[in-house]
């Protein structure tokens, strides 16, 4: 029999041979020669093709990953591992018009602190919505840890729709989980402080510093958290962390880690140990096991304190009520994370070198059986660990974030210290294999992994340094998500994507068929509140109003001009310009951006969005559209004349510098007819197909019928203009005319081309 | 002999025979089994050969591209179509703490608009310095269309520098393009207005509004660009476009075209044709012809007007000096190239349908000659184009942009309309081949393509649609840069990489080995000024200084803590931190950020950085690091006490919630010792190798270094306090040597792996 290393060889031997003479069918290079040059091996090969997406390929997985402190979420395909869209969240984003159109301001608006704009934020923990605790593609919640907020992001069209700020914490981590229908969105205070704000001096930390969970009631109807639906519970001034939701035996009640329970206060400026010190000093922290059901109904009956006008459950009224428990977990956790059954819940401990696997029956036996080792010194009741663990698996150093399988009992556990990935056997307590990365991963993630049924396939490894994995790009680096395959026993290293901005904490991943975002928007959408705009006008009802020192432009883009293209203001005047894109073409978007103002509008098909600002300077201003849109982008333009106060009428017309005569005009007809011409055979050779079963080709003949319509229009204008003999208006509507026309044939070469790529056939 | 499709049949059949042989050896599907899944054929395989890049692999070359209206720029290697970067320039940008710390703060206000802050940019032409006219890897410029300005990036260590506001430009698109030896910065204004700003009625367009071209002077060895030595061009009101510069024989020549030289103006809102049309009616546009050299010295010899303090040189005097002369180009053009050898000009008009290639040489003599076929409107000479075009080849509809090959007299013209690239002969005027794009292809770009020495290999098409090509995310879709090999004789798709942020106008590309970027900062460094930081302090050397109402704090981070860790001010005090990352480890970044503070820091090695912010309501404020650093990195962590103006101190002093007694003390003492067991191995592994032959372990061994030296001081602490029998101070001192333990531990551990996995041999 022959050895591994045989078999490689004689593959290898074979590939040469068979791509040798591939060589010339297919490029210059020969296959091995590619493989020389690049330094391939055949593992690398098999990677390749298992990763290797060609043009018009799809991603069997979308990926949703926290964007860290780029206050964005990031949007990957697995396994292309290409990033498709950041989203902005947090932080401003001019290309998606995110904080610079007034209709996503009231977005960031939302998010402001006490009144203060935070133009950022320092995502962590993205949540997918999930029904019957399964992932189902509808809608993106994602948490800021410096200023505690959670914003909502629907994946109808992947932009952000709210952001709520927490009424009661200073700080977070320990967001975004939902619950297994998401009624609740969960999110934990991190760093202790008092409640709802305010100073209290260290001194009294322990008596006066808490730390609390919120559940955010979400509204799946409207797709926003209702605020006036949420509550929150007091916690001990340990530092929370992460949490999860139990689900099936374990639904109602949710889980929460914590560290430094020791409630260390720091120091090193006065020669005391620092954090680091003082928080580690313990061998456990704790686990807050709570049944959110049971506070549910307190809430509702009451049993609740105001703070910032927000219902709390006190402390004592949880302890009381038998809602809250502590079970000790091992030193430093992050992870805590229920199994897909609901029965197991896995926590790990960087300082540590177990998962501990925790049974939710022998928790809740014991809570039942009011089974306590003691009592915290704030009074709530501690499980003893042998009344709730299930088995404690050693897998190396650092243990941090658990994710599932879709195999019965395996679950995967990131080793930070040691920069590996466990595979293991939680149900029996046996690793079963073990892979490194590179290099000190955080968080890892499966195919929806910590749900109640997760995809298997992948595993992602985000990694906290990449140092030397690509070429140098400055002394700050991008991060590494190093993409595994998990379906054979033994894990296999696949890809290295880098992330180019941003610090991911944490990645959800779903199967791609279940995400079903829309390729335009109904005509005049406001899509920040998904409603139609006000402000929105359809071709012809164009119009500037003015209202004292109040100027407010309606207008419309459309390839290849806006109406109007001549907007005159005085200094001083508050201008808006509300632009809605009558376009229905898939990806046709426009921009719209005016110099010297602060501002960009992003106008997917259908959308209105709207710009507001002051005129504080007199000038010429151009404005244009700032996504190429087609060949006459660059001439997508017009001014905003801003005139001095009291300045006179001028006398004269605007007169261009061109002049022409009837020459010009049946030159220009000409060219007209003769294109016609052509687009009247692209015309015939798709109609002559079977374009109907190729949706992206329908709404590209939708949409180039659209502008032969337009093109119609202007021939109209031309023909009225000769027929008065203004050569000058007629070769000027002649050219708009044409223009019409290499618009509609750009669009019918575009359909004509993917149908003879695609195999279309003939009908007739 | 074969057909190539019996060939290919061959070839498949085997390599399943080889791969199907190698599938136990490295996952639990076959090779053949993975293709059929994936339904990739030979080609897609080849492709997948081509850009597959396995972990720790280099790219062959760096793009920086333009991120359109993101305001960044972005950077990606080829041909692994990998994102590394996204580099803030006039957005700002948290996870870089761009415009989130005092220092780049001071660069964005560079780029302030009559005093206003500008938050975002429209970039398009990114450009690389040069010297003889090749690419030399030391900075990069880039351009704002909206608000004409200029960055400036240096790739020591890929951050923004610089901002310059263009002082006489309402609106630009023409840059950046540099002189062969940088010696200047081209920037030309896109849509007319009246020069320097200010308001002029439309009605007087053609008499006051103008366009411009601005040379703004680069000082190399400053790094910046020098305003008070750069000076302008009045040029006609035609909407100037791209630029390029001339070289070899053409150096000290710059070459501009312009669309709408029909000098329209617009006005769909009173029935008026658009832009669009009045814009596109003539045949053709014109290439302004600019000797800058004689230019430099006309602005030399002080033969300029001073508009808004910046010296122009009039149009008048640029006719008058024989500077200025047009050239009848193809129709709405765009780009406009210099061949490597500076003898041609290539000019395609996105409503033409041929390259015309110019000759300088027949520019040269005809300008010599004075042999002019006229004059403009405004007396500048016009050339017959029969004497100045070398070849007009017909490559198809839409001529956009033209890239240069290795290969002599070899050329690339993307094709808008057509969504093609052809591949050309210039000098014998013949098509070779042309390959289809998905879709609307605007700029093309080849490696160090628009240099003196184009490398060939490579070519990345940038469309402007992406459509149907990736999973779809919304509305608002990513746009998508083709990568296509050009190394045979026809050109091949090899992949497909979608943009997820901005809509990139232009790429630049340089061979990556040229780029040398650092991996630390000198201690102390403002990055932004490239200078010591006049705030950092060496460890031991924090403080916080309180100067009335001014609170100042010098600290300093490092794994895993803030010294100082509690900062106390008061309601309404101005507080500033100075923070110093003091690691040397490459990669070994911290952020910080305050709760309730609109900041983020990013603290790359040796770097200071900076916030200023006012404390405007009393509360507990939590501080943390914001980059994941270490196991103890949730522990990286401390509070700003922000007291009630009076506050009164509070009896009592800050305590712990855990007490510890000399049992602990004793268990922590044994743990470190064991630890040390363990350090004490690795140690000895690595010493027993040929380390010192690998330059990053060298730096891991050096960071180890550093962390053991801290540990050796924590425990010098500890026994100190056991000495004195404090058993609480001894036993979190004990904890802190721990620590610092587990930080060399993680750094020795990542250095065996690499070793190990490196292939490093025993010495001794």
């Amino acid at each position: 029999m022959k050895s591994a290393l045989q078999t490689s060889v004689a593959a290898t031997a074979l590939l040469a041979a068979g791509f040798a003479a591939m060589g010339t069918a297919y490029g210059a290079e020969s296959f091995q020669d590619v493989m020389k040059r690049r330094g391939l091996n055949e593992k690398d090969l098999l990677a390749a093709v298992k990763t290797y997406t060609p043009t018009g390929g799809r991603d069997e997985f979308l990926a949703f990953s926290s964007g860290g402190q780029s206050g964005q979420v990031i949007v990957y395909g697995i396994p292309s591992m290409r990033i498709l869209k950041y989203i902005g969240v947090f932080t401003p984003e001019p290309w998606q018009g995110y904080g610079y159109d007034d209709e996503s301001k009231a977005v960031l608006a939302q998010g402001r602190i006490r009144g203060k704009d935070i133009t950022w934020g320092d995502t962590h923990h993205p949540g997918l919505s999930e029904t019957n605790a399964e992932s189902d593609g509808k809608f993106l919640f994602i948490n800021d840890k410096n200023n505690p907020r959670i914003a909502v992001i629907d994946l109808h069209d992947f932009e952000t729709k709210q952001i709520v700020v927490n009424p009661i914490m200073q700080s977070e981590h320990g967001g975004t989980f939902v619950t297994p229908n998401t009624e609740y969105v969960i999110e934990t205070a991190q760093y202790p402080a008092p409640l709802g704000g305010g100073y209290v001096p260290l001194e009294q930390m322990n008596e006066k510093f808490r730390g609390a969970i919120t559940y955010w009631k979400f509204d799946r109807e409207k797709g926003r958290i209702d605020p006036s639906k949420s509550f929150s519970i007091e916690l001990p001034p340990y530092t929370q962390d992460l949490s999860d939701a139990g689900k099936f035996v374990s639904d109602g009640w949710s889980f929460t880690n914590s560290l430094c329970s020791e409630r260390y206060v720091g120091g090193i400026e006065k020669g005391r140990p620092p954090f680091e010190a003082g928080c580690s000093a313990n061998d456990h922290d704790y686990m807050h096991v709570i049944n959110w059901k049971k506070a549910e109904e307190l809430y509702k009956a009451g049993k609740t304190v105001m703070v910032n006008d927000h219902p709390v459950i006190p402390m004592k009224t949880a302890i009381e009520e038998g809602i809250l428990v502590l079970i000790p977990e091992p030193k430093s956790p992050h992870g805590i994370d229920v199994s897909p059954d609901g029965k197991y819940i896995i926590v790990g401990g960087k300082l540590d070198s177990q998962a501990h696997v925790y049974s939710f029956d022998k928790i809740q036996a014991a809570v039942t059986a009011k089974k306590f080792a003691g009592k915290d010194s704030y009074g709530i009741p501690i499980l003893d660990v042998k009344d709730a663990i299930h088995k404690q698996v050693p897998l190396g150093l650092g243990p941090l974030h658990t994710q599932y399988d879709s195999k019965n009992c395996i679950a995967y556990t990131s080793l930070y210290v040691d920069s590996q990935v466990a595979k293991y056997d939680y149900c029996e307590g046996k690793v079963l294999d073990k892979i490194s990365v590179h290099y000190n991963i955080g968080h890892l993630m499966t195919m929806e992994g910590d749900t109640a049924k997760p995809k298997g396939k992948y595993l992602v490894a985000l990694n906290k340094l990449a140092i030397d994995r690509f070429n140098p790009v400055g002394p700050l680096h991008p991060q590494n998500h190093q993409l595994i395959d998990i379906s054979g026993d033994k894990m296999e290293l696949l890809y290295d994507l880098p992330i180019p901005l941003g610090e991911p904490h944490y990645v959800a991943a779903i199967a791609a068929d279940k995400v079903k975002p829309a390729i335009r928007y109904k005509f005049g959408t406001n899509s920040r509140t998904d409603k139609p705009s006000e402000f929105a006008v359809r071709p012809g009802g164009e119009k500037i109003v003015r209202n004292g020192t109040k100027v407010e432009v309606f207008g419309t883009a459309i390839r290849s001009h806006f109406t109007p293209e001549i907007v005159e203001a005085e200094e001083g005047d508050e201008v808006t310009f509300h632009i809605t894109n009558m376009e229905r073409a898939e990806d046709e978007v426009h921009g719209f951006a005016v110099s010297g103002q602060d501002f960009n509008l992003s106008l997917e098909p259908g959308k209105t969005a709207s710009a507001s600002f002051k005129v504080d300077r007199p000038g010429v201003y151009p404005f244009y559209c700032t996504e190429f849109c087609s060949a006459l982008h660059l001439e997508m333009e017009g001014y905003l004349m801003v005139k001095p106060k009291g300045a006179q009428q001028v006398a004269g017309k605007a007169e261009e510098g061109a002049k022409y005569v009837k020459a010009d005009f049946d030159k220009q007809y000409k060219s007209c007819l003769d294109t016609q011409a052509v687009i009247d055979q692209v015309v015939a050779y798709i109609t002559s197909t079977n374009f109907k079963d190729f949706p992206s080709v329908v709404a590209l003949v939708e949409d180039a019928t659209d502008q032969l319509n337009f093109a119609k229009d202007a021939r109209a204008k031309a023909d009225d203009a000769a027929k008065k003999e203004d050569w000058q208006q007629a070769t000027l509507w002649a050219g708009q005319w044409w223009q019409y026309q290499v618009k509609a044939a750009d669009i019918g070469l575009r359909a004509k081309t993917y149908l003879e790529q695609n195999g279309a056939k003939t009908v007739k």
